[in-house]
């Protein structure tokens, strides 16, 4: 059992959450990731309010959270208020200013979870109050920043030190087994998010095409872009790219955002109907470099389980062969 | 005292190499690094042979190995001769492929240490017979490519794991205190190269405004870029860039990089002056994302033994706090 301050306040029996995956992540995989030790927390994306009830529904009796993408929930902000009378275990709140949104969150006792991806997000994080922080670097899967976690993660580590020395840390980006829970430790986290590796779990919303897209492919094959949501008009801050594998779609429009601009109207229908068909060529398969640790689709409970025990075996073994030279 | 395979291969006391930094690590740095326990590596950059002897002179006694980067080295053979003629206590190579000049250094016995910065270049280090691999990740300072230090280490480990176990592996990017060399270890590496933390040391041929503009400066103020190289005409392969602070030159012309090609001549001289001027803001500060945790310039005695130590703390105490939920 790795005890942390993370297990401890929030209750759980592994220092690990799960991300909340925009259309991955559904009431299944977050009940699993729960009742595995971990806390789920379920992937309200963009934001579809019959979406979001019919996944809480999924989930049962789990205890479990929800994610938000903040500039699209700040467009809707009676989505919040739906989610929060469900009384979630946390909310997570990614991708632009947190506040105000922030305060109304804390205000009804709800842990806040904060994702950024700079030191300057976790400043305006502190200063909104989340009770935790995610320091995502840039290998993540999907939406995210330039600063790699190895960096990231020990900047922030130091500035809670400073700031607000009980704001809880998790490290997010190329998690994906007990070598990557053991050094997020050791770099200062109290625990960690993992998206792509319980992304490529059974319980994931994810097609069959894009799993085996994954399992094919190593670390090297992934890139960030903006392509994909200029052809999907989603209005992200232009300081967010996403990380998907390589693909056709990827070699036909990246770098080339000018003119698929001009024919946005045409791709977005193209993409949409390829997305809905599960297609990894013409839309995207959103993992991380993490992808190349992953050679199998497994039970979310088998991954949790794993990493845990892979993570205890390092801390516990490891640290005393480096001591004696074995 | 950390012993890994590394520190027990190489002899050393310490798993630290320090990063063979073009203009920044002399034999001075390298000198006080091997002094000091680790292995230091004098930067023999794009090779200039009158440095390098110069410098192998200031290492004086202590065993030091040198650095090259590859495709400038093949542009001037002899090069590897002087310095293969020195038995240096290792040759690294770094950007672009190693052969044919590794054979000519594994056959005189020499520690060879491959730079890579993808997996598929660790496959070539692999297949080139490298004694050691430092797996780059792209928070590094100075050149290096896209994939991350938390992804890449583990996913060579792997590689190295099958196809040839024997050959020793090094994270670098992003290692600047003792939670970095121990979440290195848990990744799967036998040790660290370390480049920003010792460019800022007192030992490292660094100007005294550039050191300043580094300590004013947090992760966040760092960024990857060509135009240095483009400006300096050199001839960097595409794949490759630069870690530096932003400033002045960066803001004029990064993201314009076809307009400056039209002025190179005149900039090229522009930048050398304010290089040799030691200008932080119209030449460049390389320096990785580590720069966040850097707040002195020190003895670079002071900060490998820091290094190690706090490494050992962490993994010594911190492995049975988390244990035991303390
Ligand atoms: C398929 C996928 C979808 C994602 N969607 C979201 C999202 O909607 N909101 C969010 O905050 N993060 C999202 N992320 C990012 C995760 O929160 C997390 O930062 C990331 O997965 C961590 O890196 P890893 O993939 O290497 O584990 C997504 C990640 C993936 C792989
Ligand atoms: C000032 C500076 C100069 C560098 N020059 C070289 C070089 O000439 N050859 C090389 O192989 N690597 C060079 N590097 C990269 C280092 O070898 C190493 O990968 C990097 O410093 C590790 O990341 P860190 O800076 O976060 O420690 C340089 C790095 C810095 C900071």
């Amino acid at each position: 059992m790795l005890k942390t301050r993370l297990t401890e306040r929030l209750k759980l029996r592994h220092p690990i959450i799960s991300a909340p995956m925009a259309f991955a992540a559904g009431g299944r995989l977050a009940a699993t990731v729960s009742a595995a030790g971990g806390l789920g927390l379920i992937g309200g994306g963009y934001g579809d309010a019959d979406w979001i009830n019919e996944e809480f529904r999924a989930a049962g009796n789990q205890r479990v959270g929800c994610g938000f993408i903040t500039w699209s929930l700040r467009k809707q902000p009676a989505l919040l208020d739906l989610v929060l009378s469900k009384k979630p275990a946390a909310i997570l709140l990614s991708f632009d200013d947190p506040a105000p949104l922030a305060n109304r969150i804390k205000e009804r006792g709800i842990t806040l979870i904060c994702q950024i991806q700079t030191r300057r997000d976790a400043e305006r994080a502190l200063a909104c109050g989340a009770d935790v922080i995610v320091a995502q670097g840039s290998e993540a899967g999907g939406h995210g920043e330039k600063r790699g976690t190895f960096g990231l993660v020990p900047e922030v580590a130091d500035l809670i030190a400073k700031e607000n020395p009980d704001t809880l840390l998790c490290a997010a980006g190329g998690i994906g087994d007990g070598r990557g829970l053991a050094a997020a430790l050791m770099l200062g986290a109290d625990g960690v998010l993992i998206g792509s590796r319980l992304w490529a779990s059974k319980e994931a919303n994810v097609s069959d095409r894009m799993h085996a897209a994954a399992l094919a492919a190593t670390g090297d094959n992934t890139i960030r872009s903006q392509v994909m949501d200029l052809a999907r008009k989603l209005d992200w801050p232009p300081r967010y790219t996403a990380r998907v594998l390589k693909n056709r779609f990827i070699e036909r429009w990246h770098g080339r955002e000018q003119e698929l601009l001009t024919v946005a109207d045409q791709e977005a229908a193209k993409y949409r109907k390829a997305w809905a068909d599960g297609d990894p060529e013409e839309s995207n398969t959103f993992v991380g470099e993490v992808v190349g640790l992953i050679h199998d689709i497994e039970p979310a409970s088998n991954i949790i389980e794993r990493i845990v025990r892979e993570a205890e075996e390092l801390l516990q073994l490891k640290s005393k062969q480096l001591e004696q030279g074995q």
